[in-house]
């Protein structure tokens, strides 16, 4: 299979920008936008959050009556436009007015994006302003400009790209903090020079979103703006490609390296529970792991602590036998275990394992930890990240 | 109603002791024994983590058969003896039995409480000697040496009284981390002179540790070891006292302090979601509350930041309406709104407060949240805290 780039040169058809319009300091690219040359079929996953930002319910709205004929998508940093009301919903009209009247297409045919600080209404003048530049910025080679602009606590862009059997798929992502399963403060864009069907690209989305992105976890928490879209305008001349890896390698890529870039991550964790009944269950259980904020210290402190994973294990609310469990860790990005592997816990005690080559496998910045439930043949991967004291300085002062 | 006092004098017919056996280093007391000269009644409420330590298996057990019949409770720290298997259980029932010896009754009266790291089997020559020097070092009036010989990593010993009716409740618990809704790494043994029923005490233990106990949250974690326990001995001659509030007051005094005890804690947070159609609803938006990493470290920053707070709410898996709900900051533990009270959300949008005054809020150590969902009349209140660089510290070599 062809690789995963972690660059976007271009895409056929698609032209974007990334400005500054004053949303951000110190002349900080703060605004993106994403054109088609013809209408795409469109796709969205959004934040299960019962507080939804304006812009998730625009795109929702749109989504439903207009996903056959979406044209472009723009997207501001600095503000959530969440807990707006009324004037919320609003401006996020009004900012798809503009594109629209700049691009020259139909008001509909365009989705917005937000992400920033919550509860305070979108700067009109400068997301104005900000149309302007990109509109006068566009360019097909534009999507580095375009990563940078979408990061809020990121410290650095996120894009992914894959050619495969005549045409691409490529992606740019934001996460940093509020990442939690089914999502968080999370957005990407992912564009496609091959034609779906609505319905096709929608059941892929949502298929792939569910082993990627919603296998990811910071903070366990999620916001209110969480949105990952997918274009597809056809112009590789390629029609509904069957293979649905390509999708599924350019999520994981951008899933992936939001955790890396995770608020104050040292470590990035590879998570499996296997030997469930059901994935459901070893989902249940990886996500209460990997959300114990004693577990990721643990990481942090490169500590084997292999008993407060059990622990969180114990209290995911699945049943599990100790007796039956087995817990390994093993260096680097894995699933599954290899000769590096070192068995800590079996049939409901420690090993006699070396302490030393237990800190020693923890000091990898990546490392894979394998617990199997012996009771089933399920199995769920999630990819998290540790809690250190970065953590807790950025987001003890984000808003000051 | 008499007041709860934060020490413990003697309570008739207990006599406690808290030394040093070596389980903790340099001298600090980690073995505590608490022994009553006449058969207690007891009741006990236990961690529900599927991963139970030994001592909770035994103790389970027992109170099965013998609860109209106790006579001590033996408490070690450094070593939860969790994840010990069978000899874990050996041990446990060995720390009885050797206690049952020392004192002179069967050994099937006397529970066993342990906490500190987990798979480590008993240090058991430490034990013994442990269980020696407290059985000679018995006496009415050590319960402050009892309180300090059950600490982990908390920095005071916690003990409160209540005098009334001619009876005393009183208790000693030890929390830190791992506090957690359902209790977690928690110990806390309760003692009364007063006479009760088994039964009455068994129902009576439950409610009060639903209303305290299970009500807060340091880090939403929940340990292999967490126990209540309470031993009543009659000595008084009071019987079956009715009025519930002392246990309650006594238990809530304990609870509170484990928060205001918490790892790294520099805040004490009273969170109260109120206007649910049901108290499940309500406790269950306060715990995905006091639970996100994201909230606690805006408290830990003293921002009054209520975007992440109704961001949270929005992920509880209740259905709330953010158009109905209000959000209240109050300086001081209250669970109702009074003049200090400032409105920072309501319908579905900040409202126009002074930032500067709702900073001021948040600078005090003590700082009560008020949400109001405005869907029922239901209620529930949890006590919660701040995540800080201390927490993380604490927690990331807790093992080193």
């Amino acid at each position: 299979m062809a690789e995963v780039k972690a660059t976007i040169e271009s895409v056929k058809g698609f032209q974007v920008a990334g400005v500054h319009c004053g949303l951000k300091k110190e002349g900080k690219l703060d605004f993106a936008l994403i054109v088609s040359d013809v209408p795409c079929t469109a796709a969205g996953v959004f934040t299960t959050n019962q507080v939804k930002a304006a812009p998730v319910l625009v795109d929702m709205e749109r989504l439903k009556n207009h996903a056959h004929h979406i044209r472009a998508v723009a997207v501001n940093t600095g503000c959530a436009n969440a807990c707006t009301g009324q004037q919320g919903i609003d401006n996020a009209l009004q900012t798809a007015r503009w594109v629209a009247e700049a691009i020259g297409c139909d008001e509909n045919e365009v989705l917005v994006l937000s992400t920033g600080v919550i509860g305070t209404q979108l700067a009109m003048e400068k997301i104005k302003l900000g149309i302007e530049l990109a509109v006068k910025g566009l360019g097909a080679n534009n999507w580095d400009a375009a990563a940078r602009a979408i990061m809020t606590t990121d410290t650095r862009p996120k894009s992914a790209s894959m050619q495969i059997d005549g045409y691409q798929i490529a992606g740019i992502t934001k996460g940093a903090g509020m990442i939690a399963p089914n999502m968080a403060t999370m957005l990407g864009v992912m564009v496609t020079d091959a034609a779906f069907e609505t319905d096709t690209l929608n059941e892929s989305l949502q298929l792939m979103t569910q082993s990627t992105f919603n296998r990811i976890v910071v903070d366990g928490d999620m916001s209110t703006n969480d949105t990952v879209l997918v274009l597809s305008n056809g112009v590789s001349g390629v029609n509904n490609p069957v293979d649905g890896d390509a999708l599924f390698a350019v999520g994981r890529k951008l899933a992936q390296d939001i955790v890396r870039d995770g608020e104050g991550v040292t470590k990035f964790i590879t998570l499996t529970v296997q030997g469930t009944p059901d994935t459901a269950s070893a989902q249940q259980i990886a996500n209460t792991i990997s959300t114990s904020p004693l577990v990721k210290t643990a990481f942090y402190g490169n500590d084997a602590n292999w008993g407060r994973i059990m622990a969180a294990a114990g209290r995911a609310g699945i049943t599990i036998d100790p007796q039956q469990s087995k817990l390994w860790i093993t260096p680097g990005e894995v699933t599954e275990r290899n000769a590096e592997s070192l068995l800590l816990f079996d049939a409901g005690m420690p090993t006699i394992y070396s302490e030393e080559r237990a800190t020693e496998i923890f000091k990898n910045p990546e490392v894979s930890i394998l617990l199997d439930c012996g009771m089933g043949s399920e199995s769920a991967t999630v990819w998290t990240c540790d809690l250190s004291h970065d953590y807790v300085s950025i987001n003890g002062s984000y808003r000051s």
